[in-house]
């Protein structure tokens, strides 16, 4: 299985990356509140890889080669607001297809659209997104763009945590999700890098088999 | 005066391919409201020319050109969210640089921040923003890469109304801004290729002129 092993690959290496810049942060003592309210003892910021032209040039590479291997039919790439659009945007640039970005939600005004750019329908369109975490917000842009009457091939991603409530969700919702990295592969890139040290490991994995439910 | 001659080429230029594709939208009969509440005879949506490669790369080549013939110092660039952020990154990517955005506001948890990306005390760096109106979200994320330490060169836009609040605005905030087309320019693109009959300037230039108290 060759085309694994280079995705094993291009996995650790976009999460020695992430890890060098400082855009993970892991913190067993004092965790992060997300946004759903969850604690966590991690916070990712993919967003961070932007500012570093080298690293944003790897993942926009990574990602229109996983676009073009898993959805060769592609005729548009579409980005979720907000951290999606930027890599989207890059990735449609590199492969020369129309971009549209999807709103979290409608500005609530005049002609404003959860979906922006042309809409057309029958379109096949690959979505771009920065990071999976339930697969919400990820999933409600699929459903904005099928509503649009557009054919959602599927979905890639810089990274996923791998929550069994997202994969899922994107069962349920038909959504096939590639990823270039996951939280398994960063872990065990962090204790190997030693930006944590191998006794937290099962912490750290107990936290991704509940996380709704853990404490520090 | 060479450098404005050829200004003038690429506002026209521009303005042309917005009409080509409905990215303007002209009523006078039923306007639009605006998320201000103003009522306005015209909607502008530049949005959709990220879904025209051809026309994508000509704005995101003459928004680089811009920068780095006003701001040749540059170092970084911003993109205003959310239409500021997918055109910001191409021309981050064009010339090499760090990409940051600006959220127009924190999502209220954790360690989410008005700018994402990585700040760099002092570095220079350029706002990239879609369209101008009374600039005031605009100048919200000139001011958000201040208070977070950063050196704003100053603005590059697609497009801009050029209402005198604006102005006024900017020249209060004291924000250089440059626009690749206008308003000004955008009607009489409008009405030399018989998208909006020449009885229309005079309504469409006293919307202009008082857009606040302007009724159709």
């Amino acid at each position: 299985m060759e085309a694994s092993k280079n995705e094993g690959d291009v996995a650790r290496e976009i999460a020695g990356m992430l890890l060098k810049i400082g855009a993970i942060k892991i913190n067993t003592e004092n965790p992060f509140t997300w946004s759903s309210g969850w604690l966590s003892p991690i916070y990712c910021d993919n967003r961070l890889a932007l500012s570093y032209p080298s690293i944003r040039n790897y993942i926009k590479k990574q990602l229109a080669e996983a676009v073009n291997f898993y959805f060769p039919i592609v005729e548009a790439i579409a980005g979720v607001a907000t951290a999606g659009i930027p890599q989207g945007a890059l990735v449609a640039d590199l492969l020369g297809l129309p971009f549209l970005y999807i709103r979290s939600k409608a500005k609530g005004h005049g002609l404003e659209n959860l979906v922006e750019g042309k809409v057309v329908r029958e379109q096949r369109v690959v979505i771009l997104e920065d990071l999976v975490s339930t697969g919400g917000s990820s999933l409600n842009a699929a459903e904005a763009l099928k509503s649009n009457g557009m054919q959602v091939l599927g979905m890639v991603a810089i990274f996923s945590y791998g929550f069994e409530i997202s994969n899922k969700n994107f069962r349920h919702a038909g959504v096939e999700l590639h990823t270039l990295s996951n939280y398994q592969i960063l872990i065990e890139e962090a204790i190997n890098q030693n930006y944590v040290s191998g006794e937290k490991l099962a912490l750290l994995q107990s936290w991704r088999e509940a996380p709704d439910k853990w404490k520090p």
